[in-house]
């Protein structure tokens, strides 16, 4: 068993260390068993003390059932990972995948929506997904009920990928298990939590974010207000990705949420080729795209007692961005990272969306 | 009776004299009487011979079957001209209106769509006619059967406008003689073409960019593609006006020429509040807009033997922008107008949507 595997799984299973502070301390160290060696010190130097951090023999033994259950893993920065996730800021570190792996070669289109959505709308995600397909894209949804299920039953000839909010082995809902185990088959599935994990309520919010993070574009159909679909078609706006939308009557309350995101810029979308023109320019961006993320160490930026003094002076309850903290302190970008993730490790720091962060 | 209006009569009743030419001849010699007399002369300057003119008595009997009716005429730069109306180079010179002439006064918006629209549509177009009534705004449609109708309906209590493609004494299609004559008594009927005049086909667009041209922006429902409901739309936008749609479902063949117009630019509407916004815009331009439109005469640009050949040279049989002309044939603008003026009135000129002008 791969040791620098072990030590990713290790680091990432520590309830205190995110995505972010993940990549944060891949960027500093270079391997993840570089920086669970530094753990301690830094989070001495936070003021705090050493976060808790999974064991050998949980990582161990979530390696040997991911194993098992015929799936693998995917690590940022490496081999199969997606390249278009990994440019999230919050890209998921490592992720757990079985099925066709072939499929993340494709370029690859989100179709999300409604889990009650009507027949029509769930024949027309159907109709559309088959189209995409025959269009040499991947699929993408999140194996929940309703739209989703017709997205990934309309690709599942051509090629789908299902994103999971729990472990890749729970199947939720119970009724989808045919349908995943058709997918580990013929299609793929993605699991962002180990094996065993029943899907919480926050992790849906995370398991959008990878949805619309894997995807060229977003197609929304049938949405109500502030529904999940909207958030994912957020996200996807945010990581710079197309949102597309299926719009429908003013009287149907089911169109509401497609209708408001075209309303705010989403593009309007009836057919394949609505789609295949609206994501073309992404298209040409991805052809271009510079190698995978590889993490590599910095230029050393060592915090001196200066900068630590200086950082969590401007520091509060109020997430500020980092940027501002780099400004105002005067110090090295580098060293105002360092000090924020000793903070972090030693559970003294909130790091919130948009690359903010706040005093606990 | 009005002495220029019998002239204004005769010469917009002349078979060969159009908007356009009429509008140049009043810039031209300041008033219609003044156009009348200098016909001839123009004509034979063009290589032709003088149009048929309308007689004093065609014009006399229709302005008489106009006050029979209980209608009026209302004139291009006169007193209560659409003020919006008049900005389009094709405006017509006279209107016959009948019914609430305070309702010219207010801002106007247009709701147009299909003939055979659903019930649901109609019922939609009738809420949002009430709704954009209750906003203080007249509610202008073509007295057509389906969304027309329901639209007049829906505004009929607070103010709304029907533009009729015939006289204003036809009703077309009958059934709606009941609503016409209860807009002449409630709200504004307007008519471009003579007491009497049975609609055709080609009355149909010049209708269409009366409802267009006279509102701060049109908003269709329900309208198939390359419908009159779009050529609305197009002569809206044309106008520099606002063009709003209410979006369906892909799957219902009937949204698919709104759905068309919000990918093309259109902005989707869905209720009053979504109108209201997005004409603000539009609206604050008319609060700044100049006075009236009034032809007064230009600068002479009386054309010499020079300029007509230099300007029959470059003309053909295919449509060539004026302001083109100017530049090749590097003559005064008002001299280009004039040879352009008396080709037209010599029958040996077409002018063309868009300013051009092509040899007959």
């Amino acid at each position: 068993m791969n040791d620098d595997l072990l030590a990713k799984i290790r680091l990432i299973r520590s309830p205190s260390i995110g995505p972010v502070t993940f990549r944060q301390l891949l960027t500093r160290f270079g391997t993840a068993e570089a920086a669970l060696a530094a753990i301690p010190d830094l989070a001495a130097r936070g003021g705090g003390k050493a976060p808790a951090i999974a064991s050998q023999a949980t990582a161990k033994a979530e390696a040997e059932r991911v194993e098992k259950l015929g799936a693998r893993y995917l690590a940022l920065g490496q081999g199969l990972y997606p390249r278009l996730l990994a440019e999230l800021p919050a890209a998921p570190p490592l992720l757990i995948a079985k099925g066709d792996f072939g499929l993340l070669d494709r370029q690859a289109v989100a179709i999300v929506g409604a889990r009650n959505a009507s027949a029509a709308a769930c024949r027309f995600a159907r109709g559309l997904a088959h189209d995409l397909g025959e269009q040499g894209l991947a699929v993408v949804s999140g194996l929940a009920r309703g739209i989703d299920a017709a997205a990934h039953d309309g690709a599942l000839a051509t090629g789908t990928i299902g994103i999971v909010a729990g472990g890749i082995d729970i199947f939720y809902p119970p009724e989808n298990e045919e349908r995943q185990c058709a997918m580990f088959e013929r299609g793929l599935v993605i699991a962002e939590m180990p094996p065993g994990t029943e899907p919480r309520a926050r992790h849906f919010p995370y398991r959008n974010r990878i949805i619309a993070g894997i995807s060229l574009g977003t197609i929304v159909v049938e949405a109500a207000p502030k529904s999940g679909s909207l958030i994912t078609a957020r996200l996807a706006a945010e990581a710079g990705r197309e949102v597309m939308a299926v719009p429908g009557s003013p009287l149907d309350p089911r169109a509401q949420g497609c209708n408001q995101l075209i309303r705010e810029g989403a593009t309007l979308v009836q057919t394949a080729a609505d789609v295949m023109e609206s994501i073309r320019p992404m298209d040409s961006r991805v052809q271009s795209a510079s190698a995978p993320y590889e993490p590599a160490p910095q230029e050393a930026g060592d915090a001196d007692a200066d900068a630590r003094r200086s950082v969590e002076q401007l520091l509060g309850p109020s997430p500020v961005p980092v940027d501002e903290l780099v400004r105002l302190s005067g110090q090295p970008s580098g060293a105002v990272q360092m000090v924020l993730l000793e903070l972090d490790l030693a559970g003294r720091l909130d790091r919130h969306a948009g690359g903010r962060v706040s005093l606990r």
